[in-house]
């Protein structure tokens, strides 16, 4: 859609962050234009080292997730499911001169390993984002594409989040900006995220539902553990936990959505966070799936996201 | 040294965790005992599927950092150092069945990486503690070699850690317990600290220094960077911010610190702290290094700590 305003309100606007109906990435920095060059460290990539618009201009969906080989292997997914020409050798990782993080593109599908939690994917997402601006990228959205332990939900389950909650269930991220707490909300794209659910129910046997995500900052304690090195509380001090989570919504736990939700929602990036669960945490704390199964589980969320990439681009009759 | 006390009393003090002269490793949780099998899952070990004691039982130094390419060529270069008899293709990724960390073993020498970010620490502490435990490994000495940002001090110098502090310059680590937070001490071993000080004087024009450490959930807005996708304070606010830093005895600035002393110290394990600086915040906020001089510069740590452990193993002689 062109924008219907004079060029003069436009420039009021910059939070829509709109111009001729294209959405651009948002970078809130006034210092980042005045910079001569800058080094995205982490990503091994720069704005006077490589050219980023040629590189990455035509990026329109990007996929986040933890683990290197997990989107190693959707970038191969992604490239066979788009039936593009190139060899699958030529998917490298771009980031190759960096071991902080793997990055691999296929058509306008960029696929991002972020590790595990809100300060790894936080470093990933300022360097991205920037990428993003500095490419001229417009009309992207990004999708966090994990595992997590599910509340009152069978394993296998995949959870699309509608908010990310904290550890004491309030939808919101509190980001430590010098020596001053700032609250940031963690509120996702309810449309995208109803977009995803109805993609879902057209894949047959796909248990999927929309809830919310809570994040921690721990795996053990902070999720209510009893297997961890450290453990302090009972077993009843641990279900009353997660069944109050659960009440207040929570279907799943992870350890990234309110930094990825704040970040993205402040640079009108469009997101959604997509989790299959691995275990119930109301029956145990250990996961126990076999090879086979867990890879099966973590293949769930990438299926989805083919199928909902392939539908924005037209190529809905490929779809199983 | 023996135990002077009767048995009976011994039992008394679980926190000393000592048993005829040895240090064991201090797991405080009552559930873990009670377990039929304990899955590492992010290390890819376990107790039944694995010999842990076998494995692992002989460890002494455990080494860990951000960068999994780092850690492999700490244990090789150790490998070389300790003049062990394998061949350097005996050093292999133990968890390789799994890309969330690595991990290499080299004699009594652990090298292990753990991502970034106090999270991405934690769940590998948990599981790193929980190893050693297993194993019944004893008087093991733990050290976090790391990169970081200096304040005030030339690019290239070595910090060993006195205190880790967080981002308002306070010793503590506040610990999320279910929906608790549980504030945590962040002291490390001084006469540990003092000692690897005094092993830096040998090596020649090795800059080294004792300091506080701060610890951020955020490489960017948290350490006050101006480069970021997101900044909303002024130069002026940022360099306040560093100098009360300075100030408070703050020399440099990483991410992992106050939760590897807090764990390590509940759980009796002599730790330490000792980052190379990168640059001076007070100067800059990009790394423009070199690849050449960054590499210089990550060696730092590692030769201190080679030089260390073979003092401690009594290989001093082979000090350069």
């Amino acid at each position: 859609m062109a924008s219907i305003l004079p060029a003069s309100n436009r420039s009021m606007r910059p939070d829509r962050n709109t111009y001729d109906g294209k959405r651009f990435v948002h970078v809130k920095n006034p210092y980042l234009d005045t910079m001569d060059e800058d080094i995205l460290y982490h990503l091994d990539l720069g704005t006077k080292t490589h050219n980023l618009p040629e590189m990455f201009g035509d990026v329109k969906f990007v996929c986040v997730g933890g683990s290197p080989n997990r989107m190693r292997a959707f970038a191969l997914f992604m490239h066979k499911e788009l039936g593009l020409v190139e060899g699958e050798e030529d998917i490298k990782d771009i980031c190759a001169g960096t071991d902080r993080y793997c990055m691999f593109k296929t058509g306008p599908v960029l696929s991002i390993s972020h590790g595990m939690g809100v300060p790894s994917i936080s470093i990933m997402l300022h360097e991205l984002i920037k990428l993003l601006h500095h490419a001229r990228c417009c009309d992207v959205t990004i999708i966090r594409i994990g595992t997590s332990g599910g509340i009152g939900i069978a394993p296998g389950s995949v959870v699309i989040t509608d908010t990310a909650v904290d550890s004491f269930f309030k939808p919101q991220f509190e980001q430590v900006i010098l020596d001053n707490v700032v609250t940031r909300s963690t509120e996702l794209d309810k449309e995208l995220a109803e977009e995803l659910f109805n993609c879902s129910k057209k894949i047959p046997n796909f248990p999927a539902l929309i809830g919310h995500t809570m994040c921690t900052y721990d795996f053990y304690e902070g999720q209510g553990r009893l297997d961890g090195a450290l453990c302090s509380f009972s077993r009843e001090k641990k279900l009353d936990y997660l069944k109050r989570a659960y009440e207040a919504g929570v279907r799943n736990i992870e350890m990234e959505s309110t930094v990825f939700a704040a970040m993205c929602g402040l640079c009108g990036l469009k997101a959604a966070v997509v989790c299959v669960t691995l275990l119930d945490r109301l029956d145990c704390d250990q996961i126990t799936l076999s090879h086979d199964v867990l890879m099966e589980y973590q293949r769930r969320p990438q299926l989805l996201i083919s199928n909902f990439i392939k539908k924005k681009l037209g190529l809905c009759d490929q779809i199983s």
